[in-house]
């Protein structure tokens, strides 16, 4: 039987997965991205359990490595740069290279996603949709006409760098109003403190703003804390996320104008929220399209298990690359 | 020899053309569109005109009528209510069955046009790019890995129905702050009268807006006008380029930003301007795009006469249909 090694690189921890062509999870193995001295030494590491993982299945013949990881340009095989790891600008496969003759392939983390949801999850059957994950920040990959979108250089896909307001927060990227300063853990964060400057006497922002800091200087609020006061009818939960979801729709619909996509698809963290958010986003974004493309656009929830998208997308990166 | 027709359907006039697979343009005819009781009657005119051009070109194999209409849908063969005109939806297919077994293939006036500059134009060697037809509004047709983007349903590619403002300017489409509204005749106009609000004195803007009345209630000011009062230094025509330019780099970051196309092509009324928008209009773009994304994306002028690229474009639908 033929498998893939799926790897999904994050900030904090890296998932490798054994996975056979049906999208089968054989075996799993996470590991600390961060504790290792340099890049060179935590790839080293790497291969160690990629090979334990193969050794470990005999029945199945590997065909290669898929790698997804934050800033993973396909076209050239780097990360550059990557956000939260302390690592320059590496060439993954010149460093497999030192270690294996299986083919290596890269892209970044939610193109692999959306790569796992086209083969294995709910974009089986769709052939435009955007795969949106919303974590500390907001990424998305993009099919158009049953391919993955890279554009000219590999960089395209940056939907939560797309602005929503010229005069809007202040992004890290150096931008104003992206998206993701909005609809993330991170946004929603600051849309909190902005609800604070003006409730300073209200418990349950106290309580997430208080919960965050003990997360250290960049923690962000909990999503599931805001998701049980919303169920409890709490008036500043609903204001949250419906603040939030009419910038998501108004984002959406900026994608939804130019592209007409059958659906976009939320995995990660926030999406968990499920329709709390997805309902009112809907109603936003179609308030926000030309008549004639209004109401034809599914909103989602991933049908992948939460951690899993990340390695199947990357095992797609080789299935698809031998089909 | 192979030819087809392509036909560029205008609110005001139609030109039909009898194009070689070269893309050299045998014979082409003019006519209103508009002067006509009703679209059957109208239709019944075209293919009079249609059936003229081929006869007088009996050397020509003819494979096929190509069309480009405002709201033309590729998947359906309708056109759907077009702006200016007083049609209902129509499908043409039906229409032409009616004289001719000749394949019909219709599409949308910007996609035309982006089929053109791909077959014909400067868009040959490109893979990821934008056309945009700035006219009386704003249309674009998009090419994601080689091939036209229609979206879901047909819909795809309403760049200048993308808000740039959530508060912006009421568009006719029931939006706020579409493109459209800042960047095309009928958006500088609004820009000119924005302006003269605060600069009533203005001999410029006042000429302008004279001008521009003498049209009729929804004349539109002269483009030309501008550029010449620009290459005098006019201070009043910089702010109006600037401004407009501003909103276009703004606008155009957005595509690029999810697409990261290799380049956008202008065509049209206003493209007539040139680098005296487009210079300014890049810098704007490129403020507002990741910095990884930057300085990559060129702003080209269409490589085609004005007025051939919707005869071009529409008889490529038949030769792309024939390859």
């Amino acid at each position: 039987m033929k498998s893939a090694i799926g790897i999904d690189i994050g900030g904090t921890n890296t998932v490798i997965g054994l996975v056979d062509h049906e999208g089968l999870i054989i075996q799993k193995k996470t590991i600390k991205t961060r504790e290792h001295e340099s890049s060179e030494i935590f790839f080293k590491y790497l291969y160690v359990e990629i090979e334990k993982l193969i050794n470990k299945s005999p029945d199945f013949k590997t065909l290669g490595i898929g790698i997804g990881a934050p800033n993973g340009n396909n076209f050239t095989g780097e990360i550059i740069s990557p956000p939260n790891l302390n690592w320059t600008t590496i060439h993954v496969p010149s460093i497999f290279k030192n270690y294996t003759d299986l083919k290596v392939i890269i892209t970044n983390d939610a193109n692999s996603a959306a790569l796992g949801e086209k083969r294995f999850g709910v974009a089986k059957d769709l052939k435009n949709f955007v795969v949106i994950t919303l974590g500390t920040g907001l990424g998305s990959g993009v099919f158009v006409n049953d391919h993955l979108v890279y554009g000219n250089r590999g960089f395209a896909g940056e939907m939560g760098h797309m602005s929503i307001n010229p005069k809007g927060r202040q992004c890290n990227c150096g931008k104003k109003g992206c998206l993701e300063m909005y609809v993330s853990a991170k946004g929603i964060t600051q849309t909190v403190k902005k609800l604070y400057q003006d409730n300073s006497d209200n418990h349950f922002l106290i309580k997430l703003l208080e919960k965050a800091k003990l997360k250290g200087v960049n923690g962000n609020v909990s999503g599931r804390d805001i998701d049980r006061a919303f169920d409890k009818n709490d008036p500043t939960a609903k204001t949250l996320y419906d603040y939030t979801a009419k910038k998501l729709g108004y984002g959406l619909s900026q994608v939804a104008t130019l592209l007409e996509p059958e659906a976009f698809i939320f995995y990660g963290g926030l999406s968990n929220a499920g329709n709390r958010v997805l309902a009112p986003t809907k109603k936003y974004l179609n308030k926000n399209l030309i008549p004639f493309q209004r109401d034809s656009i599914d909103l989602l929830l991933s049908g992948l298990n939460d951690g899993d998208a990340g390695i199947l997308g990357a095992a797609s990166l080789i299935f698809k690359s031998t089909d």
